[in-house]
C-alpha cells in the first residue's frame, strides 16, 4: 500500500477533551473517527487492526469448536419478555428500544442470550445434538449515558459472544474450562496481558463468573491481584475472601483494570425461563446447561493502545499491525518502490510512505502509527536499508536480504 | 466439516406464507432463520455464503481502488439535517429515528452519503488527495412495512456501499465506467447474471443511474430489454425512450427483475449542500465531484437461490457454495474420514455426512443443501467414488484421484 494513496488523515492536535490514550492517538493516526461520543468509525488502518483481532478470536472460537452465524441486531420485544429483560435492560440498563412506523415494540442487541435460545429452542435439539456452542462477530449497541470518546465505553461497538449448550453441568464445566484456556490463549496471540479474574456469577448460580482484565491505572475498574500466583478477584467480591487469595492466602492488592472479556455459567436458569429442553437417550426432557462468552473486539483494541504507546504514538503487538513494515523512501528517485516489491514478494505487508514530503515529517508519522518496524532508504545507505524496531532505541543498516529474514521470524 | 457436529437445522416443512423460493429453500436447508419479518439471523451454512460473496465484492472493489472502512450504524440526526434528508427519509422513507434516553435524535443507517462526505470534509484534501473512494460492508438498516420472510425485502440486510469524490466531472464519468465494469466482473464471479439497466439520475442530475437487475418473474422490479444488444431500461423511465433501444432501436420488452446493485452520479450536489470542497493546485476551492455504488450483499444471495434451484433444492454456483463437494458416506465403517482427509488435503471444502441415518435421508438432504458436487462412498463401490454434479442427470464412478482432479478444475 502506498501511503500517498491511504486514507489515512491525520491531525496534529486533537480536543483536549478526549480524555484518553487510545481516543487521542488513534484519532491523530487517523485510525478512526468519532461520529458522537461512543460512535466510533474505523478508517482503514483501524479496520485492519480491528480484523486482525477478529481473525485471532475466529480461530480460537473455531478451535473450541464454537460455530460463526450471525444474529439480528433488531430484536423483537416478545423475545426478550420470556425472560423478563425487556423491562430490567430498558429501564435500568442501556438498551436502546423504541416502536417502529408499524408500532411493534423494537430493540436493538446489547447481547443475545434470548435470540440464541430460540435459535436452539427451535432446533428441538437431542443428546446427540450436544454439546453446541454457536458464536458471532458483530456489532452490539448500548444506550450509554457515559459513552467516551476512544474505543472503551461506547453506544455502539463490536464484540465477539458465543453460547453453548450442554446435556449437564459436568459438560459444562469441561467446556467452560476449556473457554478460560482459549481465552487466555487469543489475548496472548493478540499481545495483550490480561488476568482471568474471579467475579460473581449473577442471577442464576452461586458459580463464580470470570472476567478478563488488563491492568492499567486508566481502567474504570478495580481489581485484586495476589503478589505470589496468578489470580484475580472483582471488587464486588471481595468481602467474600477476606483470607486474601483462595489459592495460597498471599495478600491482595488492589489494582485499576479495563475488562476486555468476560465469562458466564448459567446452569439451566435460562432454560427454564424459556423452555429449552434436550430429548434424553431414553426419550425423556431435560433443560439444557448453558453459558456465555464475551470478548470486546474494539475494546481489546482501545486497550492495547492504552498499555502500548508512549509520548511519540502508538507501539502494536506485530499480530495485530496494520502493516508488518512501514518502508520510508527518502530517496529522491523513488527507490524505494523496487524495495517495497521485493518485501511483498517475500510475504510481507509494507506500507510504503512515497509521499514528497520531509524526513522529519515521515519518521514522525512513522512513530505515531506505531507499525512494528521501521525501514528507511536513503542515498546515503549506498542501497542498504535502516531497520528499526518501533520499540527498539537504535537503528541498524543492512542489506534487504537481512531485512527480510529479520522480519519473516 | 461433519455434518454430525454441522448446526443446520433442516425442516421439512414451512410456514405456507413464506411467499418466497429464497425464503422456503436457506429456511428448509438450515441457512437462515427469521428473527421478524425482514429481520434474516445467517446460521453457519448461511454466514458462510455470504463472506463468499462479501469476499468477491470486496476484492472487485479493492481492485478498483476503494478503501475498506467501517461507518457507524447509529447516525446523529444533525448530520441528516445539512442535506435536508433528516425529515425526508424519516417522513416518507424508511429511515429508523428514535430518541435515546438523553433526548438525542438518533437514526439507523439505510445509507451513508452524508457520514462519507462528513468524513472526506473533516479530511480537507487537496487535488493531490483526489480521486477516493471508500467502502463498506455492513448491516443497514430499513423501517420496511412491506418486509418479506428471506433475503428480498429486509428491514435488516447487509449492504457494500462504496463513496467516491473526484476533482473534475471528466474523472467523475472515468470512475463510474470503470465500476460499472467492476460491477459486472463482481456478478459474473459470484455466478449471477445480471443486465446493467439505464434509471432515473435522481435529485441532483440529469445523467442517469444504472441498475444491476436479475431477470426473474418473481422480480418487483419491471424493466424493458433489448430484444437485439445488452441493454435495459428501467420502467420509470421508458417514457423517454419512445423509439425503441436507445443503442439499436429494436423493440423493448417488458420483464419482471430483480434489483441486485445501483450506482448514482451526484455531480456536484452532495457537496455543494454539505460545503465538501478541494483546495485546487492553483490555491482556490472548488466543489467536490462525487458517485455513490450500492450491491445489496444479502439481496445477491437471496437472488441466487431465486434463479438456481429446481424443486429438491439449491443449486448454488462453485465460488459462493458453502463447501466444494457433499461427501455422503454410506459404509458401515466410516470409510468416509480418510476419504474426506485426503480431499481436504487436497485443498477442497468438504462436508462429510457422517450422520448414522438412511441413505434416502442423506440424499435428500444433498440436493437440499445444493453444494456443486455430491461424491458418495459405499461399499459397493469398492472403494471407488460415485460423484455427481448438483446440476447433472447422472452420477459417475471413479477413483479418489480422479474426483480430486475433476474438483480442482
Amino acid at each position: 500500500m502506498h501511503r500517498s494513496h491511504l486514507f489515512a488523515p491525520t491531525r496534529r492536535e486533537v480536543a483536549a477533551d478526549l480524555g484518553s490514550a487510545n481516543a487521542e492517538l488513534l484519532t491523530r493516526a487517523g485510525y478512526i473517527r468519532t461520529a458522537a461520543a461512543g460512535v466510533p468509525i474505523y478508517l482503514p488502518l483501524g479496520l485492519r487492526v480491528l480484523e486482525k483481532i477478529a481473525r485471532i478470536v475466529r480461530e480460537e472460537m473455531d478451535a473450541l469448536g464454537g460455530q460463526e452465524v450471525i444474529m439480528s441486531a433488531l430484536q423483537p420485544k416478545e423475545l426478550w419478555e420470556e425472560t423478563g429483560r425487556w423491562q430490567k435492560l430498558g429501564q435500568n440498563d442501556v438498551m436502546y428500544q423504541f416502536k417502529d412506523r408499524s408500532e411493534r415494540e423494537t430493540g436493538l442487541g446489547m447481547t443475545h442470550e434470548e435470540m440464541a435460545i430460540s435459535l436452539i429452542r427451535d432446533a428441538q435439539p437431542s443428546y446427540k445434538d450436544l454439546p453446541l456452542a454457536i458464536y458471532q462477530i458483530q456489532k452490539k449497541f448500548r444506550d450509554e449515558a457515559r459513552a467516551k470518546a476512544g474505543l472503551l465505553r461506547g453506544r455502539e461497538f463490536i464484540m465477539k459472544d458465543m453460547y453453548s449448550f450442554h446435556v449437564s453441568e459436568a459438560d459444562l464445566e469441561a467446556f467452560y474450562k476449556q473457554a478460560i484456556s482459549s481465552y487466555l490463549k487469543a489475548y496472548e496471540r493478540i499481545g495483550l496481558p490480561v488476568i482471568a479474574t474471579i467475579a460473581s456469577g449473577g442471577v442464576f448460580t452461586e458459580n463464580h463468573s470470570h472476567e478478563f482484565q488488563t491492568i492499567t491505572e486508566v481502567g474504570e475498574d478495580t481489581i485484586y491481584t495476589c503478589a505470589k500466583c496468578n489470580q484475580a478477584i472483582n471488587d464486588e467480591i471481595i468481602a467474600n475472601f477476606p483470607d486474601g487469595c483462595p489459592n495460597c492466602h498471599a495478600e491482595l492488592k488492589p489494582e485499576r483494570a479495563i475488562e476486555v472479556g468476560n465469562i458466564f455459567r448459567f446452569g439451566t436458569g435460562y432454560s427454564e425461563q424459556m423452555g429449552l429442553t434436550y430429548t434424553t437417550e431414553t426419550g425423556g426432557r431435560e433443560h439444557v446447561w448453558m453459558g456465555s462468552y464475551g470478548i470486546g473486539i474494539s475494546r481489546v483494541m482501545g486497550t492495547v493502545v492504552e498499555v502500548s504507546h508512549d509520548e511519540r504514538g502508538i507501539i502494536w503487538p506485530r499480530s495485530i499491525a496494520p502493516f508488518d513494515v512501514h518502508l520510508l523512501d527518502f530517496t529522491k528517485d523513488g527507490q524505494g518502490e523496487k524495495v517495497a516489491h521485493q518485501m511483498k514478494a517475500a510475504g510481507l505487508d509494507v506500507l510504503l510512505d512515497d509521499r514528497p514530503v520531509s524526513a522529519g515529517e515521515k519518521l514522525a508519522e512513522a512513530d505515531l502509527f506505531g507499525i512494528p518496524y521501521r525501514a528507511i532508504i536513503s542515498e546515503k545507505t549506498a542501497g542498504q536499508i535502516e531497520l528499526k524496531a518501533r520499540t527498539a532505541p537504535d537503528a541498524r543498516v543492512m542489506l534487504l536480504t537481512e531485512v527480510i529474514s529479520t522480519l519473516k521470524r
